[in-house]
């Protein structure tokens, strides 16, 4: 077995020479340009606190990720071997940090052929300088390598955002969130660009976990009693404002389905006063949420938030799993989606609009070629995210753009986001994106469908400008 | 920027040398084969007048074609900027032909990527001899050039009819025309072969704009008073017989849905009486379509005419569009679709029978493989039509390769046919058909599929034989 | 037009010289493993008589392949004149196995491109050791070649197991079934591996033709009058009990949906009750299904069989076929699934216990990115089974990698099984997979995504150790 870590100059570029030279060419005019990350869930404390440590190697890399220990839960490890909390018997997850970094290691084999083990290579090999392939037996001597790394103040957060070459990086956070962290970054005379995003999930959807404690919440943050519907919207309001004050430039709406529908006032008001009374039905949930959706939009003509929406998950599929770990742990299962009936109502009500900006995200790739890119290419307000979460990949994304460009154009699109919490996998992530782009240009160029200059504006585009505009940023 | 405008002659042709090869000799194989065109909407009026002419660049290339003025329109540019008429504010139409072709070639870059541009350049370059990529700073002088070469005889559409070399050329006709542009034609005693297709969805759909008008017509032009049910019949046969003597070979169907089902004959007649009433409700119309579509493929057996069914798209999605610029305007969306069960009860009754022809056409790649193909390998009367519309292009055309032909083979195909009603698109929209398939094939031959007699004699049936033989030609 | 038969050594390998390189190489190092063939439909008489004999080659290539017979249908060739029986008038089937067999080289030409094809020119060129195309002109002496190797003592079924190189191979057996052939060959002292899988769709299927005989078959093999629920459910499990005594390590479940849901024990008697009496709804039945297939997998985590679920085919679609030619006629056709919601409940229950193995099989593409490679990406009990039926072919086997692997993993797939009634194919089937394999390897390394080590520890694993250990072998 070859122990060696490698990383090829030509990775992700298909085989024939030329098209690898072409793809070679492209990557390499856009490589030193700023990455653009306008969605991501990196928590704005690594970056208030400029002191900031990621903790040991399995605390950077194995606890806080689902993509990398659904994987071994899926073959027999349990979430505990790999440090994550249990949260009835919190005595059984183990502590030992040396001992979760060689349980993963010992399974590392699992990952062959996913984009995990291709963006955790390039980490390993650009950021911390490992140049073995991890496995049971060099899991120790790369644990010690990385440990080395990250007590080097190089290894700080800001330092790595800075060498990472981020020009700007946006949050999620919640509607209630005050905010104080990206009130720390930007007092304390840093100058990365972080801004956050407006997520009102928690107060929108009459079915979140907390949701009565989010609008008392909501209440107390924007000092706007939300005891009725329209005090609820007033209070939603201020939120975007104070956000919008904040940095934002967008707002981040999950929904299990993009149904999209307006209630009048008064039956808005019924619904709400029935949630404040804990006295719901799931019909009530769906059509609130519909009708919030198209009142988020209204408000996205008025502030100019770009509104991204993504949809088509179903959350916490295994009960087990969420009973004892929570939610994020791996277990949320895409569903079939619908998107032109379901939108319908606020493409005809908001779509025109040229101060409206709509970016779509799906788990269901069906809907690319058929729902999504059709309507890029028609409606003004409407452009389309990359590929998502399970799709966040180079062959999901080779898919992606033979099923969405010909019809929606690259101009209809979002660029790129990373959307990880794994502050990172940044570069590795965007960079797989950057090689998916020019693999896909180069052999549009091979096959004569684009002449090398025009793929060379696409590839900036795509690699920045797209993102970019698309965010307003 | 390279300014110069080429047409790669490889151009549709994967990347390894040796698969190029194969590919450009089965293209030259059949590259001066004449072109079948067995379904379009070319409007029957240019072949009819000798001395029809084009107008200017911008009446010939944009304000009649949707997949361009779709596209800029989702990037912010008005309709009426394109010179589309919006009846409500006529006089907001831009009329200055010159104004509109530089807005649309200042929005050219849109189209990199897509098949409108693969298209347009090829028009461009082989028709009209332009030798400059199309931008801002080349519109007015590419703009003269378009406009001299349309002023000379060798730019009268029949004139171009013959140097396209097309062997025949169907229309689409409403089931209660007249065809007297047809007439025309078969009198005026030139050789070209223009058919008419047989097209009802003005009558058969109950909620057709102007089905009670149609209806009125069709008692008219038929000689049958169609105020019942049983005249309502008589009268579409009739007029499918009229249709046949004139040369049609086919009829052509569009549905939401494939939905099929036999009503009992008081059934029919008591939605045909409230119908005339103006008295339906939504579930007639649909049990109406359904049964109707029954009674098309029964006719079909008696008089062999084949049977074309569009089905998918959310037509006028876009309110706004449709109330000021009215239909085929770029806002028709597709819709998932189901095949297997909705076609059963026709192909139950009429699948087995030799007579009957159906083509199918879907919207909903996710079709292809798992219902189309495998009916379509089943059935005798079954056969699949060519990627249709959004999916008419290079990747298009792979995928339905990719995901029909292992298990349909190509002989329960029906070859090529371009759909269009931009008459000098026609050569470019087949020789991308016929790129495409060279390129399928030499992918096979040299995986060691097929060898290359058969890509050869496969060849052959795809830019010819299929489409003649499955429409009857 | 050539008239050889060749077989290219690198046939499924796309065109880069080095991907074709590397693809060789994986392949020459597993090309002489063992073949598992842990799921098909083999009658196990052909094993269990030492002197079994094919027939004609017509007996033994046509008449029983559903494959073949349906294409040649679909172009308008009677079933009859393949030797198909017409139960209605039997008189009408063609019995002369030459002319049959040249009716099949007729339209031989029809098969180009499909998996069909290259299965049988493989099984042709190296079995039978045909040299020519099989065509009009070479049929017979084709047919000639055939028979003269049939009746040599290397053409028993035994001999060919032995020369095939098959480690084991399992049969489809009904519950009811004695197993007599079985214990035939376990008698014979014969060597080769043959066990039966426990498929119980006759007694769970509350709908399926025989039921209430099956029952009454049930009752007499298990020795439990299966009169009521409990007495069912123990003839159930001793029915298990005595498979699993006769070999058997698995389970298989056909239905139309993967619903599943768990009834209370008195509904569950209920439905059974009114089963009895033949006074059943079709909820009923549909609930009946959903509640056995949760019995089914609380049965699997008792005695350890793995349990196989092949859905969403909507079986004998064509009546007329039906009604005069029965079951299995190419009148099969896929329908849409869904897993998300339909496998909740059973995963929710049995998911998470390490004893489960549940093995899924689609007919809906669509499914396996979003929704089959996440659920087996997280639930320990959950593997994929290989492309299935109209999916088991070079592009099928592409998609399948390319849509399943970066999210599942190869380590959550079942390797390759090959699901066919015809023996001789056995061979032909598994080299496709494996140079399918060893393609999509070979791509992965020249991108850079894994490196030639890995590659081949997959390869073993795609071509061997996956199906061995997901099926308990």
């Amino acid at each position: 077995m070859a122990k060696e870590l490698t990383l090829a100059p030509d990775r992700c570029f298909e085989g024939d020479p030329k098209r690898k030279e072409i793809a070679t060419y492209l990557h390499t005019q856009i490589r030193n340009l700023p990455l653009i990350c306008p969605h991501g869930h990196v928590d704005p404390r690594v970056l208030a606190d400029p002191d900031y440590s990621f903790g040991t190697p399995s605390d950077l890399f194995i606890v806080p990720d689902h993509y990398l220990f659904r994987m071994l839960y899926s073959q027999g490890v349990s979430l505990e071997a790999l440090g994550v909390k249990n949260r009835n018997q919190p005595e059984q997850t183990e502590r030992n940090s040396r001992r979760i970094w060689q349980t993963f290691a010992d399974n590392y084999y699992l990952f062959r052929g996913t984009p995990s083990r291709l963006w955790l290579d390039q980490e390993l090999y650009e950021i911390f300088g490992v140049r073995k392939k991890l496995n049971s037996l060099t899991a120790q001597s790369i644990y010690d390598q990385i440990a080395e790394k990250l007590a080097a103040p190089q290894f700080r957060p800001r330092a790595l955002f800075d060498q990472f070459n981020i020009e700007v990086l946006a949050t999620t956070d919640a509607a209630t969130d005050t905010l104080e962290q990206h009130r720390a970054i930007q007092a304390s005379g840093w100058r990365g660009r972080i801004i956050p995003t407006f997520r009102p999930d928690g107060i929108i959807n009459l079915d979140a976990p907390d949701w009565r404690a989010n609008i008392d919440k909501l209440s107390e943050v924007s000092g706007i009693e939300a005891s009725n519907y329209n005090a609820f919207i007033s209070a939603i309001e201020q939120r975007r404002t104070f956000f919008q004050q904040m940095g934002a430039t967008a707002t981040d709406h999950a929904a299990r389905t993009p149904y999209t529908a307006t209630l009048d006032t008064i039956d808005a008001s019924l619904i709400y006063q029935r949630a404040l009374k804990g006295d719901l039905s799931p019909a009530d949930t769906e059509r609130f949420t519909a009708h919030m959706l198209m009142e988020m939009a209204r408000m996205s003509c008025d502030d100019g938030l770009v509104m991204q929406l993504h949809v088509g998950s179903s959350r916490n599929h295994n009960d087990v799993i969420f009973d004892h770990f929570g939610a994020d742990k791996g277990a949320d299962i895409p569903l079939q989606t619908e998107f032109t009936r379901n939108l319908r109502p606020m493409l005809n009500k908001f779509g025109n609009d040229r101060r409206f900006a709509l970016l779509l995200f799906t788990l269901d790739e069906t809907t690319y070629g058929r729902e999504l890119a059709p309507l890029a290419g028609h409606y003004p307000a409407v452009k389309l995210g990359p590929p998502w979460w399970f799709f966040d990949s180079v062959n999901g994304m080779a898919r992606f753009f033979d099923l969405v460009m010909e019809t929606a154009g690259i101009y209809n699109t979002a660029g790129f986001n990373d959307d990880t919490r794994a502050f990172c996998s940044i570069p590795a992530r965007h960079d797989v994106w950057r090689r998916a782009c020019a693999n896909w240009l180069a052999g549009m160029v091979v096959k004569g469908l684009v002449d090398v200059d025009d793929a060379e504006a696409m590839m900036i585009e795509l690699a920045y400008g797209l993102a970019k505009r698309a965010y307003r940023l």
